[in-house]
């Protein structure tokens, strides 16, 4: 099997030439984001991936998380690797340096992300959600609460979970049953909820849980939920973990991937809680910690395929068939550049997310706030769901290009393609993403966001044009970008005053933007590459490989969002015509 | 879980309205198979389907086949089903009367086929292979071996297996090193093979392997492969079996799916073999076999991605979110509609090529002999590549309905995905075949099959102009053809001296030509549906649900076509390009 390295030379140039970290370190509190900071930060967390956490990923897999006594119980490999994460001191990086945080910028934080999910993507996953929960802890909660959780989550030494789903409450929120009852200042919390991931482990000595639930009286709905902090153990008056709070680990699930992830059904016996946020504003508390989960899993969808990737190059120079490596059969390579060409513009489109992020809370400018806050609601359903479902048929790429060994478990790439197909249903279904695009983010605006990212991206065109190597993809994405102007036109003409068109819709939208945005960053990278190789860059191979990569994704990749295109002028009507039981008259 | 249900209805239609049953059945030998005595045939398989192997599905993946004491041992369920199969005689369904087959044509054979395929797909492989292993025999053995060994494997009571996978001779056999010396009349074979299906097992007491191996002294290269005969033990004179023969069970692979299918690693030791067909020819009587299983593999993307559908359906119909069941919400109905239209569409073209396979074999005419096994070429590499890399897409669809269950092993869904992704592979990957259809049922006619074929598909058009209700279809299909007919010039132009360029474009050729295919069946099948419905047909759900279904198809399945398409036209000078090091030039 091959190893796993980091792509830190292509993150760099995401980072720093697409994604513009320059603007991202003048950000006030930025200041020690130096170019040469940020590129020693990521050797470092590069020598974490690949040397302490990508050797656990096979292990993960095949012993994975087991329930013991109630207790779940991780691989050993899982916790030492852990520590050295603490240890390094990474779990700070991104956070607020008033609890210890390191306060860099979360352009960083994501690259540093990207390389620990590559190297083990169900291990990744219990930092990320311990993030997510820090997020919301330090947005929304108490003085006192942050002070009491705060510097042992952004350490390292406690991690978090996300309560949302029970089980008649899936991506609908409203019929959340948990409820909480107040006691003087308290709440004791009641209910079952499922698929928590990382629920309970033992790696730390406290999880501190966010769950949603519903005061006893308040109104029905998702305008009736409140967010609660609910810790494993209960602090004693030292602020140690002490006496057990009655959260039961019930289950873990058996999952199709992601064995390493213990999945747990979580019993809340009147455990006790505290309030984070408002009363009955819960929902909003929850999506400010989700919708940067929602970015973080569009990442897992760049990771994981990167991952898939690797280890199919290695293959493909090492395998022999008809007298040469099979890299050099036609076939194979156009499923190698199709995995690196969509890696390379999922990467950067994540990126330039990410550094929207860090401007829409740092910046100084009132207007480039907004901007940037408009940008990164715009893009989060696209990188989460475009990604994802990439994620898809990369990993299965990745599969293919092993032929029968890659069907065979030991080979190591079918637990790539089991492990990816998680992400496109949590933190919310690629349709749910696909409802928030065209709904929340394009109809109610009418348009301006994605009218603005589409002029941004127009850019683009002269620059190619001008470039006697590139104009020849100037004539496609010039097409592309087109035609998802004349999508959102659609959308916002037909789908109005109806819901089942925008839904109908949603989907097919979602993918075309993702692959234009994808096609753009790849011009954008064309253009930047042919400049340096003009003014004589050393890593010549580097940028002419992305010059041919970026042509290959016009060539093959960007095509399809003309399809997508073509089907949303189709409308709804046809899917929403079939009754019940036509759909299953085939059966009769 | 949802129970399984043949799709009997859906099956009938397209054999007697799109593969034209009654000019299969007007075959000199295929009398009794009027259209009374078909469908009575495919009520009772659909029995034995549905009550007698369905069940038997998730047994196979959680017990496995185990190797036990070198011997392989399947679950108790699956002998019972196997020895109901036999009982029933459907094993001898297809095969000449003459070794006690039922002489009834290869399509309604198909159609069976497809019904065990959806039931249980690990278990099917079984009978399938066997029935390879009896064509090869009858095809090209001697009249000694069909005497010997043809009417135990036609009756069910032996099974066969093909064995050509050696593990330096995947894709390319000319590496294969397994040797045969000659001893008198007969041959020792020795040498280890990989990836053989049912290689071992408990459900019969002979398995009668087909071996691909080179004469001591003959040529190197696919040029000095012969096919032998090696039962597992020889017979006696009696004709029963007697002394093992020396074929050691190695190992099993430890596989992603189809676990209830023993994949085996066997090792010869100078086991007894009898030369099938000439000497060196032996590729050519492997084909024999090949080709039909290549069908049948095709026909597993049909099967596996029916199963999928009937199980989200199930739970789409089952699950309320918002209030409703999720088969209301539109994104929900988009994924049920892709499976619903995809899976028809394909399941008329597989049938389809089984009629003129029929038609090759059966025709008294000598022109439409030879027309319908030109169709049978051209054909079977695009229901191979195209069925079962849509299955993968359709599998996965299957998991996303059912949101976070669907990742949960109990649920069902998770094991059609998995069983699913072998399909690409085996039998010649997906490459494989497009290179097949490229090179060999192409560019080496010069186009003739194709043109043919595309000459036929467009008699549908003025079908669909005339037909108020269906005249937009026409549109869209009209362009279909027409790029269609524009990449088969192209590849005609620029690809005759070149295996490159014919190499880097044949995948989306292969997967343009199948959507096509698909589309043109599912345009003629809303054409009768309408004109059925006109005429006051009784079953107008079915009717009416095929015209919306076609409908669907023409605006979210062909659009696919076209970017595949356009990618053609940019040939295979991108993916050419890049040097091995500038594969990896991200990773540095």
């Amino acid at each position: 099997m091959s190893e796993f390295r980091a792509p830190v030379r292509d993150m760099l140039f995401a980072m720093n030439e697409l994604a513009d970290m320059s603007e991202v370190a003048a950000l006030p509190g930025y200041e020690e984001a130096t170019p040469d900071m940020v590129e020693a930060m990521l050797e470092g967390a590069a020598q974490l991936a690949n040397d302490v956490v990508a050797p656990t990923n096979v292990i993960g897999d095949t012993v994975g998380a087991k329930l013991v006594a109630g207790h779940v119980v991780v691989p050993e490999e899982f916790k030492s690797a852990y520590q050295q994460y603490v240890e390094g001191g990474w779990s700070a990086l991104s956070f607020d340096p008033e609890y210890d945080g390191m306060g860099q910028p979360m352009l960083v934080g994501m690259a540093v992300e990207e390389m620990l999910q590559a190297a083990n993507l169900a291990w990744s996953l219990c930092p990320m959600l311990t993030q997510g929960a820090i997020h919301a802890i330090e947005s929304y909660a108490s003085k006192e609460l942050c002070s009491a959780y705060l510097p042992k989550m952004i350490s390292g030494e406690w991690t978090g979970t996300m309560n949302l789903t029970e089980p008649q409450a899936g991506s609908d929120l409203s019929v959340i049953r948990t409820y909480a009852e107040r006691v003087d200042e308290r709440f004791r919390i009641t209910g079952q909820k499922i698929f928590i991931t990382w629920g309970d482990h033992d790696m730390t000595d406290n999880i501190i849980h966010l769950v949603l639930a519903r005061i006893k009286g308040a109104p029905e709905g998702v305008k009736g939920l409140s967010l609660f902090l609910v810790p494993k153990f209960k602090l004693d008056a030292g602020g140690n973990p002490a006496d057990f709070n009655d959260v039961e680990t019930v289950s873990v699930e058996h999952k199709l991937g992601i064995h390493g992830s213990p999945t747990c059904v979580l019993g809340f016996q009147a455990s006790e809680g505290y309030l984070v946020g408002e009363e009955n504003k819960g929902l909003i508390s929850m999506f400010a910690m989700m919708n940067r989960a929602r970015l973080n899993v569009g990442l897992e969808g760049v990771s994981i395929s990167e991952r898939a990737y690797q280890q199919a190059l290695f293959h493909a120079n090492d395998r022999i068939q008809g007298g040469v490596p099979i890299i050099q059969h036609p076939d194979v390579r156009r499923m190698l550049m199709r995995m690196k060409s969509e890696i390379e513009a999922m990467r950067a489109v994540a990126y330039y997310a990410a550094s929207h992020l860090d401007k829409a809370e740092k910046s100084a400018d009132a207007a480039v706030k907004q901007h940037s806050a408009a940008m990164v609601e715009l893009l989060t359903p696209i990188v989460k769901g475009w990604s994802t479902e990439t994620s898809q048929e990369l990993t299965s790429v990745g599969i293919q290009v092993h032929g029968g060994a890659g069907y065979v478990e030991e080979t190591g790439a079918a637990q790539h393609f089991r492990d990816a197909r998680i992400t496109t249903i949590y933190e919310g279904t690629t349709g749910i993403q696909a409802l928030d695009l065209a709904g929340r983010k394009i109809l109610r605006d009418g348009g301006a966001a994605m009218t603005a990212f589409i002029e941004e991206m127009s850019a683009v065109i002269p620059q190619l044009e001008a470039n006697a190597e590139l104009a020849v993809s100037a004539i496609s994405f010039k097409e592309a970008l087109a035609d998802l102007r004349g999508s959102v036109t659609w959308l916002l003409e037909n789908a109005g005053d109806d819901r089942d068109t925008a839904g109908a819709v949603s989907y097919h939208l979602l993918m075309q933007a993702g692959i234009v945005a994808g096609g753009w960053q790849m011009a954008r990278a064309a253009v930047i590459a042919s400049e340096r190789l003009a003014s004589g860059a050393a890593d010549t191979d580097f940028m002419q490989a992305k010059i041919l990569t970026a042509r290959f994704y016009a060539e093959q990749s960007l095509p399809r969002a003309a399809a997508h295109a073509v089907t949303i002028r189709s409308g709804g009507e046809t899917m929403m015509a079939l009754s019940t039981e036509q759909f299953a008259a085939a059966q009769q």
